[in-house]
């Protein structure tokens, strides 16, 4: 990703935030984050993240994702002598398909990335419209895509640990996403 | 607080969600609370809370302040071995104007409700705009007032326990609010 697409993506989805009515602070559109996985493929799989707060505690952030984006499957796995990041996904705007483990959906409604399903293994399917949530258990795998018009997700949660997260793809690097 | 008085402000507060975009589940506007405190002034002294999650590790919540109206001033003391709640209020809509321990501002922009400055002790005035936020250290003293528009906060904090605030007007009884 260079840096015409992150400004190019970044401008996108703060107009999402716009038409939600989200509004960020200066120094939160300094640091949006864009993280393409280091898989370059952005725009099919990727996600952009503004972090509100992450203390020891808790966390609340808002996850943005473009049509059909797809957010690859991963897990937080325990840390530091604590359970694995506990988290609950609310959609805000738009429609999120998320898949975590349980009973395999027969037909599910996320389109797969091209030469991607090798490394999706959970196939539950909760489909989540504007207030509408979901809580995940930590250390459990999961995946998400937006539908056709990209969605808004505020994410609450444990403690975020980004750079621990497992991912089912292990080309994943997590880390070096763009924010600027 | 009367069946009426508590419809009627559960019908304002669901406006100003609207007006944010902010959308809420059937249940979520079932178990809609309006908390007077017990003490009968419900425009003047009261909160209305929507939960979203409150898990034995993080909680969200929506808070809605009718114009003027104050959330009294309490803390969250240390419960079960752990710290006090620590929380972040993020100004979602309109103007709040929280008072937290520290220096006295001079001339404070809240309208102190009549009668009440008694149980008002703590004046350090943070101003909180849209997209603007604070985090309060646990077990530390703070209340809160919306500007002449109300306003929308949510709150990201770890788990809540609002049985065991401890307020500084001790006529305050916060468990027997109406929700429905």
């Amino acid at each position: 990703m260079n840096l015409k697409e992150y400004e190019d993506i970044k401008a996108e989805c703060l107009e999402y935030l716009n038409e939600a009515g989200i509004v960020l602070s200066e120094v939160e559109e300094e640091l949006f984050e864009v993280a393409d996985f280091g898989l370059g493929q952005i725009r099919e799989l990727g996600l952009q993240l503004v972090v509100y707060v992450n203390t020891d505690r808790y966390c609340a952030k808002e996850l943005i994702l473009l049509p059909r984006q797809t957010c690859p499957e991963h897990r937080h796995p325990p840390v530091n002598g604590t359970l694995g990041k506990e988290e609950t996904f609310r959609c805000r705007k738009g429609t999120v398909y998320l898949y975590v483990e349980g009973s395999r959906v027969d037909k599910p409604k996320a389109i797969i990335p091209n030469q991607y399903e090798k490394y999706l293994t959970v196939w539950n399917e909760v489909i989540l419209l504007p207030g509408e949530q979901f809580t995940m258990p930590p250390n459990t795998l999961h995946w998400f895509q937006a539908g056709d018009q990209g969605a808004i997700v505020s994410e609450f949660s444990s403690t975020s640990t980004d750079e621990n997260d497992i991912f089912t793809d292990t080309r994943i690097n997590r880390i070096p996403s763009i924010t600027k």
